[in-house]
């Protein structure tokens, strides 16, 4: 079967020019079919302040009420979604953005406002994922782009968790590839001292996690993308990297297996 | 031969949700394959006033600098292109959202800065056009959504005339398709009096086109928007019809041949 990599790419990366060419040559170079995810958290932010839009969080997860949606659909599905496109085109690779609601291709459920009322926000279930359109896409030698944009099929966008998106793309095409997922973002991987960017965790198994988490050593922001990775490699996804962006082309970051 | 019809919407409507709502469901109705071209001048000069950025137009068209592309492509790629094609799924049109990046669909050439220096403004060749991939999602079955941005196969993505680029789509789909060009927007059609929404101009050819120039009775905004429907017309496109977007379901407007 042949190997498909899922690449997320982090907010704070797509926010900088320089890291995110250097991430773009490598994610070109990497052979076979491939899908990228992108975030956007940073900038979304930042314009929600020039407009004078309360940012509200909930334990690190963004409230979406409806004009929030709308910026955030705005900087994801346009600028982030559309500039990464054009830089891919230009070195080479025949991409194609995309969101969820494009050819149904991501349908997602909007989570429920009890506990807490999230909003706009959708989560995803693999087994909805149209993989057929995806399939035909890659089939064309077509590299999808993904904004973390997702629709209810009841004509409302919803904004999702990138990570989460990366995962249940990823799942989706396990009967289809021998799928690899990669989250790229700012710090060198997953690190027994957050404070030194040396001090990497080459390998964990769901064995040792139980243990790295009894000992605080995977805390925070951590937890959620640790969890997404689990599920992601019980579901059917053969390894997952956790990495810095600047490194995916070499073999640095922590391997979860 | 099958016909195809290309629809462009304009900003107007797009930024007014009943109208838009019954456009699209006239849209849905129509049958065979079709591609939706919008536009979002409107609500793109909203984003730019509430960012404080200065709106610069040069004979009714804009100058798009690097802050204004930014908003253009987050307006139009981002929240209307997804809300049309979340809102076209609901109605069940699978439909599917891109720009002219996006599959290298639809690249572009940035316009000379002579004689007016217009910025990130891209022209399109309909012969540039990559018909293989806009067939091969209408041959699925799926409506491509067109938002009025193109990229310059060099890295940037680039604002483009929404007319300008339904009539290059239209045309270049000529030897695969019958295909007829529909542009809708606010008024009933080519009017012989602009203040009398009655006074519809129910046939214009070629040759009545330039003594109603002439007379001065076809001028400002309608200029571009009739040359770009002749244009079509001496290049393969079937036939052109002006229209109110709320007409797109009956034959009132303005039929050019």
């Amino acid at each position: 079967m042949k190997t498909l990599t899922v690449i997320k790419i982090g907010g704070n990366i797509v926010d900088r020019p320089d890291e995110l060419d250097l991430f773009l040559e490598n994610f070109v170079k990497i052979d076979g079919p491939k899908i990228l995810v992108h975030g956007g958290g940073v900038m979304a932010s930042e314009m929600l302040s020039r407009l004078g839009i309360e940012i509200e969080m909930h334990q690190g997860r963004r409230i979406t009420n409806l004009e929030t949606l709308k910026v955030v659909s705005m900087v994801y599905a346009g600028w982030i979604n559309k500039s990464i496109v054009a830089k891919l085109q230009k070195i080479g690779c025949n991409s194609f953005g995309l969101s969820g609601a494009d050819a149904d291709s991501v349908p997602a459920v909007k989570r429920s406002p009890e506990p807490i009322d999230f909003g706009y926000v959708g989560d995803v279930d693999p087994a909805n994922i149209n993989t057929g359109f995806l399939l035909s896409l890659l089939g064309r030698g077509i590299t999808p782009v993904f904004c973390p944009v997702t629709h209810d099929r009841n004509g409302s966008i919803l904004n999702t968790n990138a990570d989460t998106m990366a995962s249940s793309i990823a799942i989706a095409l396990t009967g289809d590839y021998y799928t690899k997922l990669v989250y790229c973002f700012e710090k060198q991987g997953v690190l027994y001292d957050t404070l030194d960017e040396n001090s990497i965790i080459p390998l964990i198994t769901k064995s040792n996690y139980n243990s790295l988490k009894e000992k605080g050593l995977v805390k925070d922001g951590m937890l959620p993308k640790m969890d997404n990775a689990f599920y992601a490699l019980e579901n059917g996804v053969s390894e997952v990297l956790i990495k810095h962006a600047s490194n995916l082309g070499n073999d640095k970051g922590t391997l979860l297996k």
